[in-house]
Order: C-alpha cells, then structure tokens, then sequence
C-alpha cells in the first residue's frame, strides 16, 4: 500500500529542502541599477553576496490558480548608507497579492503604490506577517546585523515585474541615519 | 513621518495574533456528517472540542489575486478508530491551490481526486510543507498524542465547497490500527 507518502517538502533549521528547490544568488554585481551611492557601490567586490532565494515552484510558471512559496535570506550589510536589499518588483499581473512572513533578523518592508508617488515601510521581525497588496512595489531590506530571512507565498501566475523598478526606482530609499531606518527622498543624480 | 509601520499581524508561539483574525470552532455536535463509527460518534460530548481555526481575511473574499492565511490546531482523539479531522473540502474554483505548513504535532493531509475515485494521504510532521493542487479535495487528521497544528496559505478567491464532501465522504477513511494510521476502504453503511 503506498497510499501513505512522506512529505516532498520540508522547512528546518530555516532553510528548504525536498524535491526541485530552485536556488537564486544575488551578488553585488547582479544589483547595478538598485543602489543609489554609486561611488560606494563601485567600491564593493562584485562578488559580494547579498541574497538567496530558495524557492519551490510546484506548477509551471503562469498557473492560473497555483501557488509558489520562496524563502530569502538577505546578508547584513550596506551600500554606503542604504541597506542591502532586494531588486524589488511589481507583479506582472498587477493584481497578484503575495504573503511574507518574517523568520530571523529585523529589517523592512519597502512598499510603493502602483503610481510610483508613495513610498512606505513596514518592520519585519521574527514573527512579522506581511500582506502585500496587489498593484503594490514590494522589496525588502536588513536593516540588522545579521542575516534577514521570510517566507513569501504568492500566486503561481503573478509574474514579476523587474523592469519598472530598475527604470525608476522607489520614491523613497532606506537609508542608515545615525542608526535608524529612515526612508528619505533619493538624491537627484 | 509615518511611513515606517509595524507589521499588522504577528505569529508567537504558534499562535496568529494582530488586526482582524477570524476565529472558528469546530465541535463534536458541528460534525455530524464526517465520522464513519455512529455509535461512538453519538457518545461523545456534543461540546467537545475537535478543532480551531484562527485566519486572516485581508481582502473581501472572492477577490481575484489575494490570498487568505489560516492556522488550525486540531486536538488529539478519536471518534471510534477514526482520528479527529477537519471536515475537508474542495475549492468552489476547483482550480485553485493551497500550501499547509505543520508546526507542531503529527497527522496526515488526507487527499482526494475530483472523481472522488482515489484518496491518499501525506505525513504531517513539523516543518513538513505540503502542496495541494487544485481539484483535490483535502482534510487533515490529528494521529497523535498532542495538537497537531499547521500554517495555510490559499487564493482569495478559491471558495469552499463541503457540501461534495458532507454528501460523499473521502473514498477511504484513516483509522488506527494497532497504533499505526491506515487508509481503509469506508465501512458500507
């Protein structure tokens, strides 16, 4: 009888293992159009990890009803006084909602409105759930010393879009101000 | 400056705290129709406890692209030889997907195909994850000593439908025998 099937999936110790996790690294030299110090930016390795993602995708991407979940580890660190973060995206399909849920570390929520005009922050700690709306530019940062991780769930056919962000940016950026998070205007290049 | 903000919703020690979280009982007397053993069923306290369910609804249900979250503690026990469970159900859009993260305890997700032809079931253990597809009807039984709880993640707009279930049952139902759970075929009535 093998109608009984152990787990194909499993979350211990804060990371994924199981059948088909997909592994993404984000290095210094992979972020080129995210930091807006470009003189600290240059200074970094290229090779400088500043996040992973693992991620399981059960269905083909573009599901109509499916889900995908993904873990992200971001690395403490700074791009002069902004805080290493992630590229940050909207959905391609804009009314995709998706669902984080923070494990270890602190760091924030950057959330922008579909317009580009308003820029806000929620805190992630251990324990922090996080419901991104639809329509909605979502992008996380480790405002802490030591690795941010959370899990995200979101739908299997929402797509992502990178390029709007990496033309324009947020509004705002997260920066280190005597050493508070502070979401301030970005300097006019 | 308000535009830092602390998260709306937290999970602390395996419970859903925050803004909004809907909370469900399910007791003997409101599970009349999912226990295959009558005469065990019927000397059990109508009031007692089988399972909870704390969610978080953030957006109206049947909204298209968000997503609901759940965390269900299903106590330890039996009605006969058949472990307590949940009622089961599958999505009004049958299409539509759901993730379960076990926390604590030990089960089994008791799954069915959408001819109602075929049930299987999948270890639940701490940090498993499981995936189920759409079009699969799904329940989940407690086949331990403690409370089993789990994390759930599902569209917005996915519905239920218990009413396939509260008619025809799962094919096969889990009973314990000899101290080990087994999927058996439904004792005919």
């Amino acid at each position: 009888m093998h109608d009984i099937v152990l787990p194909k999936l499993r979350f211990a110790k804060n990371r994924l293992s199981g059948e088909s996790i997909d592994r993404l690294e984000r290095r210094i030299g992979d972020l080129d159009d995210i930091f807006s110090d470009r003189a600290a930016y240059a200074a970094l390795p290229a090779d400088r990890l500043v996040y992973e993602v693992e991620s399981s995708f059960p269905v083909p991407d573009g599901t109509e009803g499916g889900l995908f979940l993904g873990i992200t580890y971001i690395h403490p660190g700074k791009v002069g006084q902004e805080y290493f973060m992630t590229k940050g995206h909207y959905h391609k399909i804009r009314n995709r909602a998706e669902i984080y849920i923070c494990m270890e570390g602190e760091g924030m929520l950057i959330l922008m409105n579909e317009e580009g005009t308003h820029t806000w922050a929620e805190k992630m700690e251990p324990g922090s759930i996080h419901y991104i709306n639809g329509h909605t530019a979502h992008r996380t940062a480790n405002t802490g010393n030591r690795i941010l991780s959370f899990g995200a769930f979101w739908p299997s056919d929402a797509g992502h879009d990178y390029e709007t962000i990496s033309q324009h940016g947020f509004s705002k950026i997260l920066v280190d101000q005597g050493g508070i998070p502070t979401l301030v205007n970005k300097p006019r290049l």
